[in-house]
């Protein structure tokens, strides 16, 4: 939508607006979420890229782009359209009407793995979360909050997002006393219960200083359950980052725990699953994880990463993580484990010629999510092991990362005849007594 | 006490007889519970070596071996003496008495660690282990059932236990189709809660064949309240020996995930408790674990070891347990840490003429176990850098590793004056008012 249009519409409303940065994931939905609180009436502008152009698009014309199982998001989106209070654009002049600015654009690690997924090395490229940030300070009001909900290489928020902003002000002859910046990570779940995990979770929060902190918990408490989900204030935005990367190392870290211990039952001849399970009457071991094909998702594959890079380079540490990152080196060669296993239980030398039906490519069940999905690797090693492979997923109709329309028509699938079929996530609708007992009228399967 | 007067008792008796092999911290709690449990009665012989004179005597003589913080430990031991059902010996041919057995005799690692707590390499030792299912081979009913509770790497029933026993059965032209051999790994917590660690609480079991199995389930519902803490049968001895390492080194593990993220939070300047209580909110990450000054105990230093040497030679793998090893590693260097934490907390160049008191020497608080206590090496640095230290303990008057007599009148110790006062291990009298304020009427402390 062009900025004139958002500009007339933000002088015509006496709504606070918000500018949602990043449409992506988490972004999108959260201004579903803002524009849908009744804690508050407002305005909400999100903002993508030039090329997220579809996605915009998508937004303003009465399709919301992101598919899930949460009902909510329809209900959402349809409430936000009737209420007129939502509309995407790219360009950056919408900074200017903001008084909340919500930060939800990626910060990316860049991986460089072999063919078979091992991690050989990595790097922290904040050139595009640095001009996001720019753009900000080229535009914003002297007295905006920004609210930064990226999770961050701990230190961001002083070391980088600060002085960029403080800069740009500066250019423009703006006061950069008035300037608010709180940290405030999404614990957002894709999946049945998307909006609630904004909605309806605990949060952790902090500000550059004690106002931005202060504004901050205001602002949170116009869109959560506070009252159910009681904030927690952390004593500085280091804090804050440091909270975020934490929780998801923990989670990857104890994955890899899981992975390590499945290659040692099958060498042992034991079961896992039945070994965890017992252990898990434990309380303190309730969280104990199982094994299955491999992490994804933009999370758990990075976020430890990023916590060793800024150790180093934001805190001029002399070690890394090194637990952290074996845990990510361990994760990422889940679909490798996974191919092998196959192999070794089928007991073949190779899939070729053999017809192997995939079901689900998404990262996580019951999501359309196919970032860093560990089925791209296991597809990978099973189309350069000559496997005719299959594929379909109810969530997804085209595959980016692999450049591939997805065939979403189950029972078609299903009249093929195939050698092995994997259920590579655990859709719901996989796991239907009639789909599995689908599979098992199948003659040749293995 | 002497055979012939043992087997005297038994045969004056129509109860069923166990024998416990091994009077640590878990066989004679154990032998407490057998005799004192309401569901069946026992008459319990516990066994230890020669070289334990003085705690069979003790046990003989009314003086019950193990201070804690239990009072149920004195109720069920005068229960014991009264009832005249549970006495200690050394004579091997006590055995010959059992209709069951249970095992909890020590399985050592050898750790060949630097000065500095680093771990160099490591050794699992069977051979004292071995003797002592010998001498059960030599003596025992060919009908017996031996229970097992020691943590053993996984493997061990099957590749030493049962082969040992049969092959002495054999010698003795017995037969050795009516042996039952179970496994049931204990989950015993020394402090407050003893007796009831073993009463109510999970219990995971298996048998060396099915008979095994069904008789190991019937005598532990004599002893543990299975109506509120329902048994779990694994599969096979594997497994359930593999599952007592792999919940022992996911705490182990979970430790060391806290203590990188220590030097972390130092190195940023942020509270990591804050950190992780703000995190500890949600549900899957509640039991992440807080920084302390050093894991201790018999269990979480060793078993990740004994699980890993069990991998790589009971089970032929070609990789140990990498990530598992390594939380060993990092959790062995922690009272270094430690160490190095109060020197740069105090701007210390060395901790030479200063008056240190360590209050604690004990691993775990409200009890007297020193076995492989961080406190240990953290004497040692500082003993190492000069300092001039005061020990205090109220549960340990004598403090085995270091040879040394230990001052249990707090009150006395709190008269004189003190450079610094480490509270090393949180027993609940270091954390009463009272003694907090004692320390603030110093004048002296830093």
């Amino acid at each position: 939508m062009k900025y004139e249009l958002l500009k007339e519409i933000a002088e015509n409303s006496n709504k606070k607006i918000i500018v949602v940065q990043g449409l992506g994931f988490v972004g999108a939905v959260m201004s579903l979420v803002c524009a849908n609180t009744t804690k508050e009436d407002y305005l909400v502008f999100g903002i993508d890229l030039k090329s997220q152009k579809k996605k915009i698009d998508s937004i303003n014309s009465g399709k919301f782009p992101i598919n899930a199982s949460d009902k909510k998001i329809i209900k959402f989106y349809s409430n936000s359209i009737k209420n007129k209070n939502f509309f995407a654009t790219h360009d950056e002049r919408v900074f200017s009407l903001a008084d909340f600015i919500i930060v939800d654009i990626n910060l990316d690690v860049k991986k460089n793995s072999s063919e078979n997924g091992k991690l050989l090395s990595y790097d922290v490229n904040l050139n595009n979360f640095k001009k996001g940030i720019v753009s900000i300070g080229k535009n914003c009001k002297e007295n905006v909050l920004v609210l930064v909900e990226t999770t961050v290489p701990p230190g961001t928020c002083m070391k980088l997002i600060k002085p960029t902003i403080h800069k740009e002000l500066k250019k423009r002859k703006l006061s950069t006393d008035k300037l608010k910046i709180g940290h405030s990570y999404e614990r957002v779940m894709p999946g049945p219960n998307y909006i609630d995990s904004i909605i309806n979770f605990y949060r952790v929060y902090s500000g550059i200083d004690e106002t931005s902190a202060n504004e901050t918990e205001k602002f949170l408490k116009t869109i959560i359950s506070t009252d159910k989900y009681p904030l927690t204030r952390l004593m500085n935005t280091n804090a804050t980052e440091m909270a975020k990367v934490l929780e998801n190392s923990y989670r990857s870290y104890n994955i890899a725990f899981a992975v390590e211990w499945s290659r040692y039952a099958e060498e042992a001849g034991v079961n896992l699953y039945e070994i965890v399970n017992a252990i898990r009457m434990r309380p303190t071991h309730s969280n104990m994880m199982l094994p299955g094909i491999g992490v994804g998702g933009y999370c758990l594959t990075k976020d430890p990463l990023l916590a060793s890079w800024a150790k180093v380079n934001n805190f001029k540490s002399d070690k890394n993580l090194e637990q952290s990152e074996l845990g990510v080196f361990i994760n990422d060669q889940m679909p490798l484990f996974c191919f092998n296993f196959l192999k070794k239980s089928f007991k073949l030398k190779s899939f070729f010629n053999l017809k192997v039906l995939l079901l689900g490519v998404s990262y996580r069940s019951d999501v359309g999510d196919t970032r860093y999905s560990p089925v791209e690797l296991l597809y990978k090693l099973l189309k350069r092991d000559n496997a005719s492979i299959t594929l379909h997923d109810p969530y997804v109709d085209y595959w980016e990362e692999i450049d591939m329309k997805i065939n979403q028509n189950l029972h078609e699938i299903l009249n093929f005849e195939y050698d092995i079929i994997v259920i590579s996530t655990a859709h719901k609708e996989y796991l239907k007594r009639e789909t599995i007992s689908k599979f098992s009228e199948m003659e040749n399967i293995k």
